[in-house]
């Protein structure tokens, strides 16, 4: 079979690898259908993921179909046409008893693409599937769910829900690149009264505006005096940041309002510097997290309803085996205007 | 009347002051019966909290007898024994309706020896004082009601509720000055597991342990590996930052276990770093906070049914006139041990 | 002035009164612009609530202008165009300190019109004006504001919030008169994947499914058999009783998934029967409670920027001194089909 | 192996059954060291669960050490001591996956001794071993571990925890058997002001005293008065049921202030009248649960640092195969004042 295979900082290719086979009696294995490409990808090409090692299959954001299944596996069988998670859940330990399946020490967590061989590749080893696969009605496109693999639940969960949107809130979302984007569709679900949107590309926030923001800013716009100019001078009731650097952190600290919360998205390479001398007084309440995924299975439900669409977010589509090309176009957004690129591999006899 | 006034940084006196006058509806007057002095006096002081203007009484934990009450006062009158709150609310405004009375904007918050003139005094205005003030209850000392001014109120609110600690958790109190031991106290009530207390004075490391943590290590004694030994190398539950400083702060984030939480009770000068290359992945929530005392009320039911004994925090008592001695003794604790200083004027005939 | 004044049991008139004047140094006086009629007035009519006695004038729900302030009223002055709410909140004690304001014990809740004069009139006397009356932003017209004086805060507190409907969740509302009409409109807010309506009249249901129910069932046609097979036979999130009657409160409890929430609405005058038989082994929670109105600021936020439409509950308009045909309209829906009905008076100048 | 076999309504030996062996790659077997009898068991030999059906082996609360496991089980080997909880969990449910496993429906949920084989036996097969045992600390006796299997994550989770027990609430506990004894010891894990233990048995009520609860009432003593006059006519904020009949569950709706909870965990055979014509206005909150098991780990940790002390609750010890004896003790507690029935086998060597 073929995979996309990391080299070493630098180096992919989309080469031979040995067959995924099922190793415990808690895995299956899946044909690959689609499949996307994620900025942390990027990131381990980029060599800020050190745990990586070469030789590793990259992708951890599938939709397939099951062809194996361990002795233990019981929710899923053979054929079925399942959601592979970027969350591998052992579902005994003690994160994962609490939902916090990111945190596992079981052996689960992020390790799709990680620590073990991933999804971009005609076929993938899911080890604990029970838990880290979700069987897809007939209705949801592949397209649809493979953005349910990473992006919609750590926009809901680790935006949202951690943010503790409520109805009549305004919300800044900073930085609308894919993950900023789902958190603007999913931050609709609790009616806040205002999306604020704020990033460097126009092009951008055309797109958070299609997807239900109705304040655009530009990062060199002063974003700070436009949440202030609609709060009464008090600033947001939270801010997500999504892009990952100290200054759209330190830019969403500012942006709250007292009693207001900073729920962080974004992947961070670098420390920030935390404004203790005006927060301490503020009543600010910051949360960082990765996702857990424990919400995939209501947002799928919604995507099946039709109450969530995101389907402006993929912007370029590509058979498998043009993976190469795929990741060359993802890796140059401000050229190409790539948010999400998907692959599809051949459609399932 | 006799008053504790602020003459710019370094310049304090205990001189005549105008009486203390109902000028709002809203307001009463008390003759002072028991006051303290907190570590944000000596801030002022300091001339770190620049708001403070010369001339100004200083003061904000007090416990006095009533001697008028404007029109709109209903629940105090003249003659009762009431607690004077750090915190002042208008009751009316977004933030007081939903008890973050810290964060008033309608002429409340902390503004007693701040904005307006404080306690440290025989006689002071109390504005909004139906929302201010707490009548005694007979079986209670003033020694023991003046520490629910500000102190236990602060620790529990801002640490121990906003840390939200369980039963069966460990938490690690940075910090054991007097809001630190207030915290230790207050953390008991929701039974934790371990209380880790952590100072540069071994003098405070035994009050905390008098109080109840169990498990004490001074600052330079690697806290970080006493928590994670406790804790299967995971961290603290809860981490309370009780210093002010970005070292402690910082030691705070590193402490708490994936999914704990960091809550902020320091005052701070300066900002500290947040290590988001590390914490963006570890599902850890920071809280800051100033008291908002939603809970003196219950604390208060609490001090006088013996559930709360702080008595140990009161290390030297005074009159009322040896001010100026008191604070000299609570401004260096290194070579005085000083925790609280409380001062009584005669008691009520 | 005239006001509507009670008379006993079936007996009301529109009649002369003495009027309206600042009594407490916190009221407000307003004319009366726009009024509406509660179910609730008729169960005093009825002879239902006897601690209303006769000769007070009745109304609870109101929009009006402010003609005098008492001297510690702080947030509104003469000329103020106001929403009166139906509860009124003392704002000192203990249940109004949580923003519980419909438990008030220190002489508010809901007073108006049941243990104080009402709204129904030209003018009218508000008690604790600062805690009890909101400020109307010019582009909200006052039949949408009126409408949150009782029903909206209502059905959002006691029945959404309450219930704690969330994203996904597949919600029943069990009566589809004004509340219940309000509740479907408040459950949107949360983004719920299903709301299923449930009345005994073919044109309240039409009403529920042009406010957005997506499913709806009559009363007699099995409601419970509906929601079962819209969720795998578990049954529905959160079941929401806007009738009060016991027969429908059993339909809520048995309605409900293992895990569900029955938020009780209805004003009921009857013990239900509680099946623990079956219930005390499946996670049910069951809330009851009177309005609070700690929303009504966010949900006229709301009506501003158009979130919440609502004017198809409004089925008839009088002018106020058409109140004695309004409330004959209103006591026969069956027949006129009325929702809420709303009266006003001459346009201020 | 030998085994407690239920024959029908009244009906039990302890008789020779086949071993036990591991049947599903999930399972574990566990030779049984200690052992205890429920109320539940007597339930059953009453014929009130009819699910039970001839031949079961009974008993749902045990330790023991494992011999056997399944291929699928990773938490627990041959020779490790483990606790045996009431709740198997298929863990991969959308009920388990909340931590709700007494709902499961993989499977599990309450099992033992009801729809599989149970522990009163000398060796015991368990399902789902992974999230279904825990494994013991060295310092932890059988006999504290026992009581862990059910009746104190029942009392804690379906009282204390549904109840939210705060610092500083009055809790009256209605029914001071084992399961009001367990809840009496975990309520105050969050340091409530007053503990109202109410019963019909002055034994009860003496233990009762012994763990935790300040005030006694005998149940004919007017209960209702007692708690009003503790809060100022105001009611309980935590009313738990431990009893199982309708008189206790509506003296628990008659006894909670305003705001107030009713958490039930009585196993009721009857509906309760449920007075909605004076709830409906009062916000109150009433939860009814099967324990989950979710505290189990939690409560074993405190078990282990001395931190529940639950030894007075075990009234009497027997060899396992007395167990025909020690039914006959449990059944007739007002003669034998029996609580909780401890069995053991002979020592692991």
């Amino acid at each position: 079979m073929k995979a996309l295979v990391f080299g070493g900082p630098g180096q992919r290719a989309w080469t031979d690898v040995p067959d995924a086979t099922v190793v415990e009696p808690t895995d299956a294995v899946i044909r690959v259908d689609t499949v996307t490409i994620c900025g942390t990808d990027l990131h381990i090409l980029g060599g800020d993921v050190p745990a990586v090692q070469k030789g590793r299959t990259l992708g951890h954001e599938a939709v397939g179909t099951v062809v194996a299944v361990g002795a233990a596996v019981t929710t899923i069988r053979p054929g079925d046409r399942v959601l592979a998670s970027c969350i591998s859940a052992c579902g005994r330990c003690r994160f994962c008893r609490e939902q916090r399946y990111g945190q596992c020490t079981g052996g689960g967590g992020w390790i799709l693409g990680h620590l073990v061989d991933g999804v971009q590749a005609q076929y993938a080893r899911l080890p604990f599937a029970d838990l880290s696969t979700y069987k897809l009605p007939p209705g949801v496109s592949a397209e649809a769910a493979v953005l349910l693999a990473d992006i919609l639940p750590t926009a809901y969960e680790v935006g949202i829900l951690n943010g503790a949107v409520r109805p009549g809130d305004t919300v800044a979302v900073v930085g609308t690149g894919p993950i900023g984007l789902a958190a603007i569709v999913t931050a609709k679900l609790f009616s806040p009264a205002h999306i604020v949107a704020v990033d460097k590309a126009d092009s951008r926030l055309e797109a958070a505006k299609q997807l239900g923001a109705d304040v655009l800013v530009r990062a060199d716009g002063n974003p700070l005096e436009t949440v202030r100019a609609l709060t009464d001078g008090l600033g947001a009731d939270v801010a997500i940041e999504a892009v990952g650097v100290p200054a759209t952190f330190e830019l969403c600290a500012a942006m709250v309002r007292p009693g207001g919360r900073v729920a962080n998205i974004g992947v961070h390479g670098k420390p920030a510097t935390l404004h203790l001398e005006d927060l301490w007084i503020r009543d600010v309440t910051i949360t960082t997290g990765l996702v857990d995924t424990y919400s995939t299975a209501t947002l799928l439900t919604m995507v099946e309803s039709g109450q969530l669409d995101l389907g402006q977010i993929v912007t370029h589509r590509f058979a498998l085996d043009e993976i190469m090309t795929a990741y060359d176009v993802f890796a140059r957004p401000a050229e190409t205007g790539a948010l999400k690129v998907v692959l599809s591999s051949e459609a399932p006899a």
